[in-house]
């Protein structure tokens, strides 16, 4: 006997290609797994005689719980006085002197308790998990020291004591060159490498990372980083080609990264590289748009390549403080053309790819955890339409209500 | 006794040319108007022996509830079957052929009945309010008929029967020329014009407006309705050099407007006589956005000539679906380089003046309704900077709290 059955709803499952549409469809759970799914027509017996609980859904649609692949939510601070300066016309110096940049938010890290720094990010984990959101990756990468980055991690872990919600954690020391270092970066990259084993032992990452960047770390430095963490295990993503192409996806692409994120001045090189190792392009618009970019990642290449594409907020206080999964996914239509089907697919499979948890989430398929979002729609192109309007009627994470509006 | 009284709070009261900004203020209602609004020490007594309930907020923030002065709310039918095939690659006479653009919103508001375009502009008109909205402007003109129009209007005003929220209406049947007519659209105005004294009997609109660009009506057919109308006394609005520059700004200036909205185009020369007459310039990024427009409504001229100016949504479902009040200000400083000071003014006491209620709304003033906005910010420019994130604490409409957060 199956827990909880709904009926009566459209799906889209996310097998196969597309949205892997299911019409007059139904799923069921058991435990925190989806037990059952597929056409309402082929349930094998009457729905009371298969569940304990039955839900009728009118026609409403469901996806799988949307997953933000690439946040920085656990962060000290707000930028809104820099951004208020800028606009009033304050001069780049007049700025920096008044402690603008990542800086600040790297000072305003390092001051914050634990118990603040999750108090701010569990606000903004509750406003994502309001729009659907199941799963969240949340990267350290503003304390810049080993206290302070692993403070980060920790913080990160404890969201999900507080929310239903799962969180990937991805280590960032490699963000930017901390004032303690006055040389290139190699000295910290080497205090990095230092203390992954004891990351590893700690447990408290997922995931390495890196800003491979003309105003960060060189190829060469994050090759030497990826080349410690790979050996001792760990998942591999990295920043690239957000503001200049240093072949830092191919970089990726060759250690076999889950994903390579922003990529606005990728190489078809690259991008062939990507899709050989299978590595997800993390497209990420609202940092586009809030730093007034101009230049596109190149949608139309990564789909000739058949290379996946995953869509997420990057929320962090710098260059895009977005709460909003669901205004990523119309901001990657609206200025880079991206489908409604691709966004789709880069919130929940291709996301799940770019976290490597794609056995287990990111689609609805038998024997994956029950993450399921219930929408108010009469299409599944409505998620990437609406801007600022939130049709999520229910929320179930690994089989349990969690949402109901 | 006042009834209500707020302290230990930080006041956006928007009076003089800012944000009026009172720190660690304090604010009484009495009914449904503000009755004391000040600094806490000026207080004229102990909080206790002043009103019934005394509220402490710790320094949060209250501005003036917020003001969505161009909306399009009351529509049938979504564009998003058109936003959906657009993206995904189909022609132009393809998207034509299936039925997009106004006309297929023209016909599914014909379409649909009081009831259900009611339900849905009701989602609508919350998802507004829970950033703080506390009144609407709404606009006919998908209907395009007497009958389907007035029923446009009808259903805007049935939107305060079952939410806290004012709502300004506004008649927009010279929004495009209707299939039936296969003229140049003279003979829709005349028609238009006839049956405006029976629109003002039945007090159904506050204001007239209209669409003046090369694809609806020239500036000729608009000062003929503009004459009947204000002969009627109804308010007057305009669509204006959204597309191309037609002089309607100079135009709606000239019939004293309340407004003229969108602007892209506009001229110096409209920009003075708007400068003169008192006409707000009411600004639409998220249309803009939507569009992938890139002429921008000149800001710095209207700054120069000291053009009041107003931020609106423009809710409608073919060129801006967008329900948020503070999207639509964070665009404007991300795209035009408003700051979050005019921004503020822009969805307050600009939005009330482009409306013509500034002496009941728009600002926190003894006398002036007492509609407030609590929000959980440490500095105003927050509200402008978020994105997808909303920070509101509590909503006060008409000196009645109505959301708590
Ligand atoms: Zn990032
Ligand atoms: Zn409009």
């Amino acid at each position: 006997m199956w827990d909880s059955l709904w009926i009566n709803c459209n799906l889209c499952t996310m097998q196969g290609n597309g949205l892997g549409a299911i019409t007059n469809g139904a799923i069921a759970i058991k435990g925190d797994k989806i037990s059952w799914v597929g056409e309402l027509e082929n349930l094998p017996d009457e729905p009371n005689k298969l569940a304990r609980e039955v839900n009728q859904l009118n026609g409403n649609w469901i996806t799988p719980g949307l997953i933000d692949c690439h946040t920085h939510i656990v962060h000290g601070g707000e930028r809104v006085n820099e951004f208020n300066m800028r606009l009033e016309g304050a001069s780049y110096e007049e700025i920096a002197r008044s402690g603008g940049g990542i800086r600040s938010t790297v000072k305003a890290t390092r001051a914050a308790s634990e118990e603040e720094l999750l108090k701010a990010a569990l606000k903004r984990a509750n406003a994502l998990q309001s729009e659907g959101v199941t799963v969240i990756e949340v990267k350290s990468g503003y304390g810049l020291d080993w206290e302070n980055e692993t403070k980060q991690l920790r913080v990160a872990k404890q969201i999900a004591d507080h929310l239903p919600i799962n969180v990937i954690t991805t280590y960032l020391a490699a963000h930017t060159i901390p004032e303690e270092y006055q040389d290139n970066g190699d000295g910290y990259i080497d205090s990095i490498i230092e203390k992954l084993p004891e990351l590893k032992k700690l447990g408290l990452a997922d995931a390495v990372d890196g800003f491979c960047e003309g105003i960060a770390f060189s190829p060469a430095q994050i090759e030497k980083l990826f080349k410690a963490a790979s050996e001792l295990g760990f998942d591999l993503k990295l920043h690239a080609e957000q503001l200049s192409d240093l072949g830092g996806a191919e970089l990726a692409a060759r250690y076999d990264a889950n994903s390579a994120d922003h990529l606005e001045y990728v190489s078809e090189k690259s991008a062939n590289a990507m899709a050989q190792s299978g590595t997800v392009a993390v497209i990420l618009p609202c940092a586009f748009y809030f730093l007034n970019e101009t230049k596109k990642p190149p949608i139309e290449l990564f789909r000739e390549k058949s290379v996946s594409m995953a869509v997420a907020t990057d929320m962090n206080p710098g260059s895009s403080p977005c709460c909003s999964i669901l205004l990523a996914m119309n901001m990657a239509c609206t200025f880079f053309k991206m489908t409604p089907t691709e966004t789709m697919r880069g919130v929940t499979l291709h996301a799940a790819k770019a976290l490597g948890i794609e056995n287990r989430y990111g689609s609805l398929e038998v024997g994956k955890i029950a993450d399921l979002a219930i929408w108010d729609i009469n299409n599944p192109a409505e998620l990437s339409y609406h801007m600022g309007f939130n049709p999520l009627q229910e929320l179930i994470k690994s089989g349990k209500k969690i949402i109901q509006n």
